[in-house]
């Protein structure tokens, strides 16, 4: 089998503005070959394009804008799942001898398709995110007695971290107390501790081993990947305390890779809405059920930014399609110590975790320098 | 490397009804288990679906109509291409030893978004496919003075296929002379010439070396892939003679199954108008340059059905995202004899050809038993 490293990544700003989803494809993946020494284009077999937008051929498309002519190219969709999955295809190809290298490039506009389930009819007036995150809120604080300024204090470590990310949206570091009297937009969700559809791309590039060194000389190791769909539908969740989704996809990446979560140095996990980040550190095993709030709050009290270092979907935004490609470049960034002043502290094994539509699905990838 | 092969496939009938989308995954998806002793779902570690259609979580929705609770679920969108690209992706999960199964699924409506190129505005007002239909056509039949009859063959014999294909548009077996005298909708272009943009549905199950014996006793193996992309746009194309991303993916194709053009007993190629299937089979090298349309034309009049069997495009229909799953489940039941009285004479080794937007990219497969 062949193994598979990420060779380089490039991203756009985050915004709220309306761009053209072809130039945020675009001007990440140019960001990308800037930082890999602007490679032979002939080199790229595949273009996968990870999106929610409408727009059809938009990897051939993309591809004629850079100058590549692939051979595999066409588009994917998993809600915001859809980056991770996109990873996972790219490497399969070239794994499986059809590929040297793959560009995966994720791109969303902020008024995007996907925002809202309207495929749920179970969730009849309730299709909006806000109304999972409500339910899976409660359940986990009820269930853990989790005390509100807990879940707060999640959000409040994102909008910090988020300060030291260039791409991130350019919101202020909002504080734990700025946080905790925010605009309460369900019984159990304040408006800062949700994070906001925007608009946004990013990039990375994926080699075999065989012509990795074609690209750079640090390369990051993609050595465990878990995938798992549960549902389409809600209304099949057994439990909204902890993610199903997630906690078989992290058993299986973390078995493949030959780790287990406690040797798990940094990690990106979805936070789509604060409770969302203890309950993936307790599914995938990176805290004990009932303390990854805790945990949370730890690393925020003490600036560990081991969880979420750029800001996760609450600080940086979240342009759906390109969120899990976003993730994964923040991880191999960190990994080679190249995050700057949001680098964590010395990381060896990283973890990226990304779901879609309140845990139906999740993806968990494990990456190594 | 794992070896991997279609064991199981399914249709839908092709139709201009306006059914849902999600009725035509698993209609087809139930009918390709119902042909392989009913399966148990967990060796399903995959679904993929192909489509055009806007609707999103497609390939969770049906994995959860279907019982399946698959690791990877996403869906993968390259127009008129989208289902033989999905059958690649669900190859390389397998040969990367990611999935023992794979379920492929392909649906489209007669009205679905992707029919019209809206994103190529090179073509100015001429952004139906009839457009560069008509280009093709002319430039086919002028570099090597082919007979409007002999094109208008082509067309006879496809529709004259279709009516032994229980799951074709319910069109009557036109005649040459009802073609020669249809309505001439451009220049060079006649209405039953053109494929009809339909409803329907189409799936595949591909699985690994080691579990197919559990789905199957007779294994129909991948042996060849070839993928090329060109461009996005029209204006890019060198030759309109001659299908240039066909002739890539054809030769690789046939260099990874270690035959030649020679070899090849049957094949479907996408006749999306009636002079493609012509410049298919010279672009793959089944026919010599200029010898296309005299070789699809006596195959109609000896009544030999080695090319297009079901029907192809025209005669069958083309429910966009379907198509290339739909033809290389044709590919597979004639390769196993099982086309009733639309099977070919004894074929061995079947080749898959599937294409988009102006042949800007193409697929090409070959199946050996």
């Amino acid at each position: 089998m062949n193994r598979v490293a990420l060779v380089g990544h490039g991203m756009t700003e985050f915004s709220m503005d309306d761009l053209p989803i072809e130039s945020l494809l675009a001007e990440s993946a140019r960001n990308l070959f800037n930082s890999c020494g602007n490679p032979d284009r002939s080199m790229i077999h595949a273009v996968i394009t990870s999106t929610n937008n409408n727009a059809k051929y938009l990897s051939q498309v993309l591809s004629e804008m850079l100058g590549i002519r692939p051979r595999a190219a066409h588009t994917l969709e998993s809600l915001c799942n859809s980056g991770t999955n996109a990873i996972v295809s790219g490497y399969s190809y070239i794994a499986a001898g059809l590929a040297d290298a793959v560009l995966v490039s994720g791109a969303e506009r902020h008024d995007s398709p996907g925002r809202v389930l309207e495929w749920d009819l179970s969730r009849g007036e309730f299709a909006h995110p806000i109304y999972w995150g409500s339910v899976f809120t409660r359940a986990y604080k009820q269930r853990h007695d989790i005390p509100e300024e807990d879940i707060a204090a999640v959000a409040a470590k994102n909008h910090k971290q988020a300060a030291a990310n260039p791409y991130a949206l350019p919101n202020p570091p909002y504080t734990l107390s700025e946080i905790m009297s925010s605009r309460q937009i369900t019984d159990d969700l304040k408006v800062l501790e949700c994070s906001q559809a925007c608009t946004g791309g990013a990039s990375v590039l994926l080699a075999s081993e065989d012509t990795c060194s074609k690209f750079t000389d640090e390369p990051v190791w993609i050595t465990g990947i878990g995938q798992k769909s549960m549902s389409a539908g809600f209304a099949k969740t057994e439990r909204f305390d902890r993610l199903e989704s997630t906690a078989v996809a992290a058993r299986d990446a973390l078995a493949m890779s030959r780790h287990t979560a406690a040797d798990v140095d940094v990690a990106e996990v979805h936070d789509a809405f604060a409770a969302c980040e203890p309950m993936a550190l307790e599914s995938i095993g990176i805290a004990d059920a009932g303390h990854g709030a805790r945990l949370a709050r730890d690393l925020y009290e003490t600036g560990n930014r081991m969880i979420n270092p750029r800001g996760g979907l609450i600080g940086a935004g979240h342009p759906l399609g390109a969120t899990g490609v976003a993730q994964t470049a923040e991880i191999a960034s960190q990994l080679k110590h190249d995050s700057g002043t949001g680098q964590a502290d010395g990381p060896k094994v990283g973890l990226v975790h990304n779901m879609a539509a309140a845990a139906t699905s999740s993806t968990v990838l494990v990456l190594e320098q």
